[in-house]
């Protein structure tokens, strides 16, 4: 049951994670202190560290939100096209990928956020641990619904379910980020990674 | 012809980047200054600023070294395989990947060094624009390598070899840059990179 309690805690996270994004987009990690993120928030440091136990633990949890996001989008599309019949047997994979690939909303916040966590982890043992648990949750996720297609086409996958997920979410990362590189907007960049994950999925079918 | 002058500039070029690769390790891409590596080399900025335009040539000179080292290495054991016979008909194409992988030095810097790199490049579009083509070229010799290996073991690729050097390598990237934040040590980080790289392969041979 959803007390009201509960709503306002909710209403406080999603609130400073929104703040942190932002700052994150002016000043970067390093840049985005605590203050600068309550502030933006309109809140006190109490009302942060009630919620988030650090500023290393807020950017991860804005890492996997908007990851989150993107899943979720991929699901809903997902099982849009299962109602329509459009997973099954006979449908062109990599035009499925695009189609998939194109619900989601603006990929370069993701981009700028998975390089500094990046660099993060690398140098921080325990926060790349963190980092790294929270990224195998979000290759169980991928690999769901990719179960969910293969099931729906019956279609039959050269590698584990988990081996493809990874893979394509390496490979997506690795375009984008190139795709950001050479100043692509959220459109192209969505293009991009999706051509070359349609690309993936017609190797990793058999 | 190499002259005396030649030698001697490229033995300053050569210092210059050892430099660099030791001070980026101990304080990263920001906190490497021009002064702090002209000091590591023992050199003066003036024969630092005949050498390179800048920090930024620095260290896009010094990516590009430890690229060329690792392609180098590849492109030799590729050699030696051939010569040997390795790489005729009905080779295991996942053992080869692995076998030649390992023939690497650390590929620990290369992660670090790329991370801080692919940062700059989505903060500075000029600095992208220069590593991008940077990488192409990379990308180009992977592609040579590759498509080598197919015509001395008669193989077919289910995509352009351009398509599947790229693919190789952000396949690399991003399992190491895993490993690394996983704590493993250069022969690990191979192994890890070599596995996965064997799967993709299997999966783009006919």
């Amino acid at each position: 049951m959803t007390t009201p309690a509960t709503r306002s805690r909710e209403n406080t996270r999603a609130r400073l994670l929104d703040a942190a994004a932002q700052v994150f987009a002016e000043v970067g990690l390093d840049g985005a202190s605590v203050e600068a993120v309550c502030e933006r928030a309109g809140f006190t440091r109490g009302a942060f560290y009630s919620n988030f136990e650090s500023k290393d633990e807020l950017f991860l949890t804005l890492a996997a939100s908007v990851g989150e996001v993107r899943v979720s989008a991929v699901r809903a599309r997902v099982e849009e096209m299962a109602a329509d019949g459009a997973l099954a047997d006979g449908c062109d994979p990599i035009e499925l990928v695009q189609d998939i690939m194109d619900s989601g909303g603006d990929d370069r916040l993701g981009v700028m956020l998975m390089s500094e966590i990046r660099i993060r982890a690398l140098r921080d043992e325990v926060f790349g641990a963190a980092y790294l648990a929270q990224e195998r949750e979000m290759v169980a996720s991928i690999a769901q619904i990719i179960s969910d297609i293969v099931a729906a086409g019956h279609l039959r996958l050269r590698e584990p379910a988990e081996a493809a997920a990874r893979m394509l979410m390496i490979v997506w990362e690795g375009m984008t980020v190139r795709g950001a590189m050479d100043g692509q907007d959220a459109s192209q960049l969505r293009r991009t990674g999706g051509e070359e994950l349609g690309r993936l999925v017609s190797m990793l079918i058999e």
